[in-house]
């Protein structure tokens, strides 16, 4: 394992994506991810409901990291600067874990079902970030708007950073996309 | 029925629509469906696979009419200004709708299962979109920006129009909106 001795939680999860991406996502058994992380199935079924939640067990904490973000934004941020201090905790999570993160996205791409799961987890995203936005006093209308949009621009981007490995990293991306789309928006 | 004799299809979808809001959708029968509509259960299954699918039914029209709308619109129009035009169709055909559309929106929020198959939508249409942007020679990166954020802002409008009642249009809703989220990125 080298210097560094991943925890129960951890190891699990670098083996069941190792064996997604190996063997796909449908033909990996739990077994096979517990005897592969040195681990007992009763062990897997401790920390995850079943193999698909391995993919999305990071997400309660992704969300939490972006809620303590706008929480700590400056009190001269506006409502979106607050969204960008949020996708750039992430995009920092996201930068640290590079390949594990490319691979995770991959398998989930590779799978109608999973994509679902994940809209389905960004849509809890961007409802947390309108809380935490409304927990500043922003108003209601601008906190949903800056959450939904805001999501909408960091998933363009996440996208854009996945397909194009090694090259600008992901908060500067955000940053591209939204002055992109305020050139959109402009003429109107 | 009166003036106006809706077809087979309309006549399901309607009795769906108020035994659901009369019932709800898991006490809801296909048989009290067909029964309702004057029609049988065979009839029901030649239109739909199953009973949620009744709320969905209108999502291929939709996702037709914004794809058309974008194709159809000015060669002067930015990307967002055709995005608009998608938008400015759907609630065309909501607002006539109305009521059911209210009805149909307050079914889908109460359930979680309805609530994600309705994202999943969103997504398709968001794509589609995208399609029909890059259909205009729009690039790739701005036609996702613009389709993503444009769904993003037309659903916190659609909310807004659902939750206010014979208030503000939806096109006029989906104006401000789109304004407030400009006066949200200014200033980065």
């Amino acid at each position: 394992m080298g210097r560094w001795e991943p925890n129960t939680r951890g190891r699990l999860e670098q083996a069941a994506l190792e064996l997604y991406v190996e063997r796909g996502f449908e033909r990996t058994t739990v077994a096979e991810i517990a005897k592969r992380a040195g681990l007992t199935e009763r062990t897997f079924f401790r920390h995850f409901a079943d193999k698909r939640e391995v993919l999305f067990a990071g997400s309660g904490a992704l969300r939490d990291l972006c809620v303590e973000a706008v929480a700590a934004a400056p009190d001269s941020a506006t409502p979106m600067e607050s969204a960008v201090a949020a996708f750039d905790a992430a995009a920092a999570m996201f930068q640290e874990r590079g390949d594990l993160v490319r691979q995770r996205q991959n398998v989930i791409a590779a799978h109608a079902e999973l994509r679902e799961r994940e809209l389905i987890k960004l849509a809890d995203l961007s409802a947390a970030l309108a809380d935490a936005l409304r927990g500043r006093g922003v108003s209601d209308l601008i906190a949903r708007l800056t959450a939904e949009a805001g999501t909408a621009v960091f998933k363009v981007a996440f996208q854009r950073w996945i397909d194009n490995p090694g090259q600008r990293d992901l908060s500067q991306l955000v940053r591209e996309c939204l002055d992109a789309l305020g050139g959109v928006g402009a003429g109107r």
